[in-house]
């Protein structure tokens, strides 16, 4: 099949081109570097030093034999959208091209809207790119559990069947989002269903949860094929971070009494899931979602395993929560599209942890430990991120202090 | 009550600004004329001649001692949002600026992709300014009862208490939008609700059908005070268009079955409804949502109105509808939240009818009967609107054929 990744130089996107290049399929990446440019922004970097694209793609070819085609260029652009997907003709399109930070999302007005307009605009114009080229081409899009917020009833996936006076409609899943960020994909989950409805585009959106992990079968094979592994404050997933923080001598900052609880999966899963998307495609003008996700757990417990599988001492600290959000809350969440399709689970076992933890020891001389703490406050408008390290975070509420800790989602 | 219009020099902006500057209120209106800016791209134009902004506030002001403050500028401009709340320093905020019409998001993708920007990042930009400047200030904005789509159950306002495995949560109520329109004001729901959760920003949305009528107490004062009347293809609503085909001895021209059913209300029940929003303010945090319309009719009852109360002979015609919606369908909406707070509604009785049947045939000498019929075909991505009025509607799909008709929403 062939097969367009787009967002393909990144964490999910770069491990996904591979699985697929090395399972058969046609790949091409499309990338413009958003995701490298925040670092810079930042000034933050991989955990796990990355090639750039077009050394990883010669060193894939170099030890596989397979070429993966590679397309730089924006999906706001609207030509760069049309010629790419005119020039390579995709069967599938799998969609990872979008700021995938909440926090990033909440550090001022401009990163808001520039998530929303980055996001929404490139899906759309994606969308009109399928639409008028080749309305076969499966869409296969990156959404987040986050969608649906922390409801006191069962998430079911994407849709739900509601009963109100006396009459019945299965409608699409109420969401309640908890940053600009999750809110772009909502926004983005609705674009996608009119244009399923309107147009017979077919997409399978998948709502996933917070991916943790390193290493694939094809990531390992060279250094030069590794993928990103971010610990910092504003990119840095829950797990990851717990990780760089037991084995820098850090405690493993929770926000609040650590109930959140979250759907979350490993990176192998991930790739896996996306396979049994594009091998099972949507029908024609039918939009599904998959939560793709494998297991649930709080933040307080997912410090708990990571301590306790840390060889030296590491220590839990509760720190205030700068984000607005239940911390303790129902959570009970359907998961079960995929493994009717085949999926096996690989579950966050403690070698799991174990694996995540040698990466981030045989790395530590890489962190850097003034990034690690969150300095995006969700009830402040404007987050200052100082890039000389020598910051205080800003609060314009009273009542409020700065805090520390690891981000509970993606 | 200072408050602060912004879209104030359109359909219902100006009216609105009316009525609250003669009800004692201190208004400002906030304009970038893109609405008299698509007439020129459309090459088309209201019925009713109307007086530029600068002279319908000097006119206002000769007739009533009133003084309207105006602000002329783009939301999506972050600084030109920011200064003019400065400036103005408005204890309410009423948000008409968005571009309001289901048709012209649809014409392709640029107008898509402008729709949910502008009106995405136009409200973002004003979130911000108001949670930044002061957090007392309350947003009413203009919503769409499009977002609900056409559910089989009953639609609320804005939220839905849903009972499932056991569990009960009240959630907000599932969307189903029909156009990049629709779903714009769908995206800008999410994003104001999450506002008003995570800054304590106060906000009213009102979720409003379509308006009909065209005169008010204060532009009945003046020609110069005159509002808008649309019949075009894009921008005309329903009722409003019907008047001007039969007076201009078309047939009118009713979408399939005409089974699609839509709430109504009348130009002054809209100034009424933001008035008591106004009065009586959401809470602090609070995200409300009132349902603002009066009646429902299906598209085949109110041209079966119009015919009948029409002097002269006037013909129904059923053309292929253009959209991608139910024709027949269940419709039962709560719309009780505005009449508890004291709204007594002006219904479409038969003077009514025949108060638009004459403002349409006073100025009949306007209508281009050229721009009557709808271009804008749903299942096309791109309807090509020719300006030299010689053109036939493209349609790239099999089987469809393209039509003429009034449009059944804004």
């Amino acid at each position: 099949m062939k097969v367009l990744v787009l967002g393909g130089d990144g964490y999910l996107g770069w491990p996904t081109a591979l699985y697929l290049s090395r399972r058969g399929h046609q790949v091409g990446i499309v990338d413009n570097f958003a995701r490298r440019r925040y670092d810079l922004e930042l000034g933050v970097g991989s955990l796990v030093p990355i090639a750039d694209l077009h050394q990883r793609v010669r060193r894939w070819q170099d030890i596989s034999g397979l070429e993966i085609d590679t397309f730089i260029g924006d999906l706001t652009d609207p030509l760069f959208a049309s010629e790419t997907l005119a020039s390579f003709r995709p069967e599938a399109v799998v969609h990872f091209a979008e700021q995938r930070s909440a926090p990033y999302s909440m550090i001022d007005r401009r990163h808001a809207v520039y998530t929303q307009v980055n996001n929404v605009v490139g899906t759309l114009n994606l969308l009109y790119a399928i639409a008028e080229q080749d309305r076969n081409i499966h869409l296969v899009k990156l959404g987040t559990m986050g969608e649906y917020g922390t409801p006191n009833i069962d998430i079911e996936e994407g849709f739900i069947e509601i009963t109100h006076r006396g009459r019945t409609d299965v409608l699409p899943y109420p969401k309640q989002p908890g940053s600009f960020y999750h809110l772009s994909k909502v926004h983005d989950s609705h674009n996608i269903m009119f244009a399923c409805r309107t147009w017979g585009v077919s997409a399978t959106d998948l709502n996933q949860g917070i991916v943790y992990g390193h290493q694939t079968e094809e990531t390992g094979l060279h250094p030069e094929l590794a993928t990103r592994f971010d610990y910092d404050g504003v990119f840095g997933t829950v797990l990851n971070r717990f990780c760089v923080q037991a084995v820098t001598g850090h405690p493993l900052t929770v926000y609040g009494s650590g109930g959140q609880t979250r759907g979350v999966l490993n990176l192998v899963d991930t790739l896996a899931c996306v396979e049994l998307a594009l091998d099972h495609p949507a029908e024609t003008g039918e939009y599904r979602v998959f939560n793709q996700f494998t297991e649930s757990f709080s933040v307080g417990e997912m410090a708990t395993l990571v301590a306790g599988e840390y060889s030296g001492e590491a220590t839990i600290a509760h720190a205030l929560d700068p984000r607005v959000e239940q911390e303790e809350h129902y959570y009970r969440a359907a998961h079960t599209k995929l493994l009717d399709l085949g999926l096996v689970p690989h579950l966050l076992e403690p070698t799991v942890i174990r694996n995540m933890l040698d990466v981030a020891e045989r790395h530590k001389g890489n962190v850097d430990p003034t990034v690690i703490q969150s300095r995006v406050e969700w009830r402040s408008t404007s987050s200052h991120l100082s890039t000389d390290r020598n910051f205080d975070v800003t609060v314009n509420l009273p009542g409020e202090a700065s805090s520390v800790g690891a981000i509970a989602e993606d």
